[in-house]
């Protein structure tokens, strides 16, 4: 049986700043993702990543076809999802836009080399070395589906969320459960 | 110019219990995602939920194609996501599966009605009342996306994350900058 929606639901939608407002009251993890280009890496701050399926292993980010390091993607087929800790927030800040020079985002961490050839970040909580699968277009931005190749993960790292628009900090010692 | 990933990348994959040691150091937020059925109400715990895009307000969230709700979702063609807090962690590992009965869970907590006819908590932090836009099949789980309705928020709520399987409180006096 087919339930619709009422009227008013099939039309109605919620404006840009009130969805924005709702999405920071989301706690999300802090991702810098990168790739290799021909010219050196790119890379970008992403807070929209998620497990998708362990088999394949597939995970997926949402990326704005507007950001430089887009269309490097596209064209490398590969990506590294870098998810920091606390210690690497002023890194988060510098890949999200404040500055728009690649090698001096790049500079501001130490990086070593994937197996996919995509920088890995060697501070990186936990880092999803990936080649592109797939790809859904949606408004101003595309979810890529990314397979997973290889992973590195720094057990004794402590996690660092955005919420709030606001970066907080978590340590396993303030584990509820 | 396509730069093509070496012929290991091509192959690799990780394993499931890699995938899944990994994805647990990427905090999220935690969400009871509802619709309404024919005979009453379903929901179930999902942790992958982002933002897409703004334009139309859009997000998504990746769900088993074998949760009972899951089919429901995709006859009823609305959903709602209920970003909840700290006081409704026992909520959250009902729907998780604690139980299956479905009015057992909604027992658990206060819920009324979104626009779309979706079970809204009342005590969620923020809730998005959506309808399905659009679907991308991925290995055992779907990507349903869905254009938000409506939207409630409630800015006194602290927030609730799941890192390194436990949960985690946010509270506004935390914030770092």
């Amino acid at each position: 049986m087919t339930i619709p929606p009422g009227a008013d639901a099939l039309e109605q939608t919620v404006d840009k700043q009130t969805l924005r407002d709702g999405m920071a009251h989301v706690a999300s993890a802090v991702n810098i993702v990168t790739t290799r280009g021909a010219d050196g890496p790119y890379g970008s701050t992403a807070s929209a990543v998620c497990s998708v399926a362990d088999t394949p292993p597939t995970v997926l980010v949402c990326v704005n076809r507007a950001t430089q390091s887009y269309s490097v993607i596209v064209r490398s087929g590969v990506l590294c999802i870098n998810t920091i800790g606390p210690d690497d927030k002023a890194l988060a800040m510098s890949f999200a836009g404040g500055t728009k020079d690649m090698a001096a985002r790049f500079a501001g961490g130490a990086w070593g080399s994937a197996v996919t050839g995509s920088p890995v970040l060697d501070s990186a909580a936990v880092a999803f070395d990936c080649r592109r699968a797939g790809l859904h277009s949606l408004g101003t931005h595309d979810v890529l589906f990314a397979t997973v190749v290889s992973l590195r993960r720094r057990d004794e790292a402590s996690g660092l969320v955005c919420w709030r628009r606001s970066f907080h900090s978590l340590a396993d010692g303030k584990d509820e459960r």
